[in-house]
């Protein structure tokens, strides 16, 4: 008999996660009843919101309990179902979590059609970090043609969608990146105007210098020193997109906030947070503009895929060590 | 033969400014060419601001050059005038600095009404505080009716202006000032809902318990831990208005940054800051509509006054020690 193997919060983790903070279970696979849909996991998004959803106290989303499944978006395919909606074969996205199998009444499942892009893309581009980084930058954001913005992460997920959609507003487009891989990239294949390793060198005069009419739209992946650096360098009205602050997700003393903050005032500057849920009744309009724009070849997509569930603890924490190159996944079966 | 006396910028202050950074010059009273006006000054504004003025480096105005007359917002007679728009007799505000008597060629001279409000006034609550409380509450805060406004430096020049207006914009308005006379006067004199004392008990409970429903805007002039307390308390969507840091001003150490600036993203909270000059084409409308409230008994006015041109080094740093009680101004001649 095959078993459902899941991954479920053991401990709150103080700094990084460690194995120890994670249960491994295994459960008969469930039915499905009537309405209800099983879906196979295939592949299971790894994001840096997770490590908040593990801390208790309120944000913008509960708390995942302690003993249960860990949250996490997944893509997988319809194996057995009871839903009208949703035929055996189908190729679906939704919130399964970190597990093989889930049971689910078609709420938040979503039809996904392989032949338009392929399966992994709509946990990246056409997902989650997608999703943030359209309605981020440009709600948010209002990036102007002509002005330069700036993204963190820039590599990322989220950040490698900012840069290559405010290419196509007409802006000048810097990235921050770690390391020469990741910038190269960013340049050579996403199209960006010039990409700062923020590993090597001195980020600020780097910055200066790719970024000669100063800032306009600051996209913040990574909170820390970079966005302190960056507000040095913003321009008047600039408007700066509080996405995450991956830099200070693990951190064990108070998050650095901050010091160079009052350059909003001089600079009448606005600094504003985001949470992409809020912006599910327009997902669909992003991703059918997004689905364009990769047929077109304007927006590129790569995902860093690590094979077995097993594998979760470690593989999550590789993108706390900027260790992964593209959106993260974890590819738990075959397609 | 009467001299004019003045105060120069000597150093730039390192921490608090001392006598030390002040140079004290007499001049002969100049003589107003044609087209000139010859002011002299009775009251000088004392800001929080002119700190900043004090220091090198890229600000949002250029700062006091070394040896000039310390900028200052002044009121003042004009004593002699060959210019068609002012009479001797005339009451004026304009920017003379810190001495007793300048020459000006009517640009950024404003004639204005002692029988509508007493001179004072016009460099408080219908000068650049008030400006800067009106265009910042309204425009930047963007208060609803129903909304919790939070105000740091609520007995303040600025803070007094912005928590009465709120108030009539149908807010609930809570205060923060230091003592007990002051968050009284707020409550009592100004009407506000309620006043937490920072000087005194738990900051964060005060103020939680006197924002039963969250904190919608903050309009902040203070900076540093009370920012970073307010941050823990605010609403969905909140606006944070940053007109000030004045806990920052004579840091010898780096600002502190709001470490709990991730509010922001959780709340999708937005933190902007303001220069009350980019309003300027728009003064006469907030000075017309708080002079009807003044006349209707909505808008009550406070002012410190201090004597003497000598004394300008002391009585600046009463704004920074928190000393002042209501617009902080010097005196240097009688009206």
């Amino acid at each position: 008999m095959t078993l459902n193997h899941q991954i479920r919060l053991a401990a709150r983790p103080v700094g990084m996660p460690t194995r120890s903070d994670w249960q491994f279970t295994t459960e008969p696979i469930p039915t499905p009843g009537p309405a209800e849909v099983l879906v196979r996991t295939l592949y299971i998004s790894l994001d840096p919101a997770m490590r908040g959803w593990m801390n208790a106290g309120k944000s913008y989303i509960p708390p995942v309990g302690l003993g249960e499944v860990m949250r996490a978006g997944t893509a997988g395919k319809v194996i057995a179902s009871n839903h009208p909606d949703f035929a055996v074969g189908d190729y679906v996205t939704g919130g399964s979590g970190v597990q093989e199998y889930a049971l689910s009444d078609g709420k938040g499942l979503t039809k996904v059609d392989v032949a338009t892009a392929p399966l992994p893309a709509y946990l990246g581009t056409l997902g989650m970090p997608g999703m943030t980084a359209y309605f981020g930058l440009l709600d948010t954001g209002q990036p102007k043609e002509g002005e330069t913005l700036v993204v963190s992460g820039a590599a990322g997920a989220v950040g490698s969608v900012v840069g290559q959609i405010a290419k196509l507003k007409g802006c000048r487009v810097v990235g921050i990146a770690g390391g020469n891989r990741k910038c190269r990239y960013a340049v050579e294949e996403l199209g960006f105007d010039a990409c700062v390793d923020y590993k090597t060198g001195d980020l600020r005069q780097e910055l200066k210098t790719a970024c000669p009419g100063g800032v306009d739209v600051y996209f913040d992946n990574v909170g820390g020193d970079v966005l302190d650096t960056v507000l040095t360098l913003i321009n008047r009205k600039a408007r700066i997109v509080i996405c995450g602050a991956i830099s200070q997700y693990n951190a064990t003393a108070p998050v650095k906030g901050p010091s160079n903050y009052l350059s909003l005032l001089v600079n009448r500057a606005r600094m504003e947070g985001i949470v992409v849920f809020d912006n599910a009744p327009r997902y669909g309009e992003a991703a059918r503009q997004m689905m364009q724009w990769m047929r077109e070849g304007k927006l590129h997509h790569r995902e860093d895929i690590v094979d077995g569930l097993d594998t979760f603890p470690e593989t999550l924490l590789k993108l706390f060590k900027g260790e992964n190159f593209g959106k993260l996944l974890l590819r738990v079966a075959a397609e």
